[in-house]
C-alpha cells in the first residue's frame, strides 16, 4: 500500500515512500517515546526505529524535530480544548458534576500524555514570541476562561465556595502533572510504577475527593 | 581578607584566592541563578560574573558543575527536612496547626527555590543507582514518612478525613511546585511574574484554604 508522493516539499518528497496513515503515526510514535521515557525530547533515530518509518519523513511532514513537537503539542492541546470547551456547553449539567467530570479527564490526559506540561513550557521557552503567544492564546488561554467560567456558575449557584479560578488552575493541574511526570522517579526510588491503570485509578479517586471536598460549599 | 589555600586539592586550590565564605556565596549565587531564570542549569561564567568570584573554585570546592549541582540540591533539602521532622516533633500541637504550619513553610519554600523539584528529578535521572537512592533515602523518604505521621495522627484524632498519606504527597508538593516553576511561561504569556511576593502570598492563603477543606473532617 505504498505510494510516491509526488509533492514538491523538499528532497525528502520525491524519494521516500509516503505510507498512508505516516503523520499520525509519526506523531503517536513520538508520544509514546516521551511518555514511556518520561522525557520531552525524542531522537530521530528511535523514531524511525519505532515507527518502522523513513526518518526523512520528518523533514518531509515537519520540516526539523522542532516542527515535529509543535505538530505534536497542536494535538495534544487540541483534544483538550475540545473536550473542556464541550463540557463547559453543557446547559443541562450542574456544575458539581461538570466539575467531577473534568477532574476525571485531567487524570485520564495526564495519564496519556504526561510529557503535556513539560513540554508546553520548552516549547514556550524555545520559541520566538509570536509563537508563544500562540501557545498561550490558542490552548491556555482557553483552559482559563473555562476554568473562570466553570468555577464562576457553581460559585453563582451557591455549590461553590468563593475560589480564585486561576489559582484553582494551578492547583488541579499542578497536583495531577506531578504525579504522573515523577514516574521514573518513583520507578528508581521506590520500586513503584505510577504509570499503572490500578494508580492512575487510585490517583484519580484521591484527587476527586480531595478537591471537590476543598472547593464544596458546606 | 583573602587568602590562599594551602590545601594539595586540585589545581585550582594553590593558585587561586580563597575568600571566607566563598563557599557558600557559590552555592547562594548558583541558587539566585536558577531562581531569577527559572532553569535547572548554570553556566559557570555567569556563576563567576555574578558572584565575584573566579570559577577555579568550583573546581576546588566542587570538582565541577555536577558536585556543585549536588552540593545546593543538599543544602536545600537539609533544610526542609530538618525544618518537616522538628513541626512533627513539636508534641504539644494538634495535627491542624501542624499542617497548616507545613503548607505555609512548602508555599515559601518553592518560592525561595523554585527550581528543587525539578533539580531533584534531574539529578537522580543523571545519577547512578547509588546515588540516586542516597537523594531518595536521605530527601524524599523523610518526607514522606512526616506525612505518614503527620496524616495519621490526624485521622487517628478524628480531625482529617481519610487521605492516603502518599497520594497527597503529591497533591500538595505538585500544586505548590507547578505554581512558582511555570513563572517564565506566565510572565511571557500573561505579562504575569508570579515571583512577587503579593501573589505568593495570595497563593499560600488559597493552597491552605482549600487544601484544608479538602482534609479536614466535617
Amino acid at each position: 500500500m505504498k505510494e510516491r508522493s509526488a509533492l514538491p516539499n523538499g528532497p525528502a518528497s520525491g524519494d521516500v515512500a509516503v505510507p498512508p496513515g505516516a503523520r499520525a503515526m509519526l506523531l503517536d510514535t513520538a508520544s509514546a517515546i516521551m511518555r514511556d521515557g518520561d522525557v520531552v525530547d525524542i531522537s530521530l533515530s528511535e523514531l524511525s526505529l519505532r515507527s518502522g518509518l523513513n526518518s526523512a519523513l520528518v523533514k518531509y511532514y515537519f520540516g526539523n524535530k522542532a516542527g515535529l513537537l509543535k505538530a505534536l503539542l497542536d494535538r495534544d492541546w487540541q483534544a483538550i480544548v475540545s473536550s473542556v470547551d464541550a463540557l463547559v456547553a453543557k446547559d443541562e449539567w450542574e456544575p458539581e458534576a461538570k466539575l467531577r467530570r473534568h477532574l476525571w479527564k485531567v487524570v485520564d490526559t495526564f495519564y496519556e500524555v504526561p510529557y503535556l506540561n513539560r513540554l508546553t513550557m520548552r516549547m514556550v521557552r524555545e520559541s520566538d514570541d509570536t509563537e508563544a503567544r500562540r501557545i498561550a492564546d490558542c490552548y491556555l488561554s482557553p483552559i482559563y476562561r473555562a476554568y473562570e467560567q466553570l468555577i464562576g456558575d457553581g460559585v453563582k449557584a451557591g455549590v461553590f465556595r468563593e475560589i480564585d479560578p486561576q489559582l484553582f488552575y494551578f492547583t488541579v493541574t499542578g497536583a495531577v502533572d506531578r504525579f504522573f511526570s515523577a514516574r521514573l522517579v518513583l520507578k528508581h526510588c521506590f520500586d513503584q510504577d505510577s504509570l499503572t491503570e490500578e494508580l492512575r485509578d487510585r490517583y484519580r479517586e484521591h484527587t476527586i475527593d480531595i478537591i471537590m471536598a476543598g472547593i464544596l460549599a458546606r
